[in-house]
């Protein structure tokens, strides 16, 4: 895929890979969050695994399919089980950066850029949180370029979200506003992205079909929900039951 | 607000400013209460943090607007964690305390006692908790004595609600028993008091209406909900859904 | 009960007890099945607890009805609240083994074969987790011999779920095939188990009634369900709602 108007039928086909191979994603990830993630990769046909032990990391890792790192809930013992996740996926697990919150502490800041420098196949934040890291606000070109001289794949979500290698770029205009009342929505998607990275070797590709499926998956559940509780529970009911059909039907992408 | 039966007014009132403010509550809670306490506090339109690392909590709790200090599976780290942040918090960011199953370890209600010296603004606890800290049953005259000794307010929580601050008193009997069957239902209340707290400098009043809202969504959500499971789900949609014609028409209160 | 075909009236029996008796089941469970399992046993009608700081540990585990070991996100810390947690019960207290993930890492399987020589009155696992263990795949005899150099009860959960003393063996065929996109599934079904074994004293009985009343309990959230999303919330409910007539009626069982 090269073009914004192929990403639903992309999308969709990356999504049936998912459920036929099952692809494992490792996920050191915030205690919030953990038990959202888990159910959005199963929903999606994936399998999670979410041990932090540094005894146990480097097992885990070298079997998984993908990889996820989310700097949410960060302590010394998180740090040092990313540091060997990073060391045992070396370039042939791919993984994904979500940087949560890297604007609210100095420590957490230096941390993250130590990771963003170690070409992350995907990088997966807001707009606050892009800004903290690149020190810029996130214009499109300032976007590409971050992309381009990282030689990696930025996803920015928002009320549109874009995503861009710094060759390509699309942008996304799925979702709900009342996704950002439910907690760990971000972190769910980053997950949801490393399953996609698990099948799909272009990371564009990858991490432009996450960010679509959450988004109709999101918007779907919202059509049905009373308020962001059955909004939670219906994304997980609306993931597992997407086809190319809604997909294709519902899909709001642009250049 | 001085009389309980402007309370329902002053409730709506206090929820109305956490939706315009937005103020971040820093959450020290436990790991099995995380989840569903920031989406309770996305659900009133607050923002939750929850990090423990001693290296970031002070740079959390520095910029937010309520702290929840709350001793469910608590270790030595997550003590460390709570004494930082209340050095950090010192006067300026107003704070909870919840107790959680004081009662069940010596080591923990010892803690426990050291915190309730330092003038926590609101102690929300249920009836062997306060029993466990005060050594006396939480008689009415008991509740406002604690309270006046020690400068704070209790928010008693069970089938009725006790708020005191010593010289105020208000009963709330809103609610429903089956909320006792949702894990972290009082340690999110506790929470719900934090993100009054960050909008109203009474405390009393902060803690009656937090209280009061998560007694009124929790009997709403009932009404619709076939268990524990939809209650839960429901009690976050009602949250998100209150209004003060709903809050003045449902509320119990009493002196 | 000696004979399967007398499990439902039994499992209604011992699920009548709980709800009487309201016994405390400590859980060391992972942090990704902590809420969830917190949420199941007051859906049963028993009271959770989660503690795992050295500390702590003893006090909660003594004045506990039964204690569930769970090896996910396993660590140092965890391990050490294992060993004293055991030490604790030995003997007084029952307990279940849940083995999780002992097939993905060296070190866990080394520690998960330590605890299971201390004779858990239950084991629940699945068949990776059995082969890896047992060095051996589950077929019935497998068990029932492993069951009975042991001295233990094996619950192997699956399509069939196997409960065998290694001279009583009973199979269980209820359950739903979307369980399993629903994370800590397992891991609350041991919990579940656990509280059956609080009440009652046959380990053979009661871990025959946990599996037996999740599976009615996710069979019928099934049919009501729209997906992986609220087949977790509806088994909350349903368990909650659970009777004899609905577990004589729906019960699949055989020798």
């Amino acid at each position: 895929m090269h073009a914004p108007r192929d990403l639903p039928v992309t999308a969709a086909d990356i999504l049936g890979r998912i459920r036929a191979r099952r692809p494992r994603v490792h996920c050191i990830t915030n205690s919030v969050a953990q038990n959202f993630t888990a159910n959005m990769l199963l929903a999606a046909g994936a399998v999670p695994s979410m041990t932090t032990d540094p005894a146990e990391i480097r097992e885990f890792v070298a079997s998984a399919d993908a990889l996820l790192v989310n700097l949410g809930t960060l302590d010394a013992r998180r740090q040092a089980a990313i540091t060997a996740a990073l060391e045992e996926a070396d370039g042939r697990i791919p993984w994904v950066l979500d940087p949560v919150f890297v604007d609210r502490a100095l420590s957490r800041a230096t941390f993250a850029l130590g990771l963003a420098a170690r070409r992350p196949n995907v990088m997966r934040l807001n707009e606050a949180e892009f800004s903290a890291l690149a020190e810029e606000r996130p214009a499109p070109a300032t976007l590409e370029r971050y992309a381009r001289d990282r030689s990696t794949v930025v996803g920015l979500t928002g009320d549109t979200d874009i995503v861009t290698d710094g060759a390509r770029t699309v942008s996304i205009r799925n979702g709900d506003r009342m996704m950002a009342k439910v907690t760990a929505m971000g972190c769910a998607a980053s997950a949801l992205v490393g399953a996609c990275l698990a099948v799909e070797p272009d990371a564009w590709c990858a991490a432009a079909a996450g960010l679509l499926l959450i988004g109709i998956a999101g918007e779907r559940a919202a059509t049905r929900a009373y308020g962001p509780g059955t909004l939670a529970v219906g994304i997980l009911d609306t993931l597992h039951g997407l086809d190319q059909r809604i997909i294709v039907d519902r899909a709001r992408v642009g250049a």
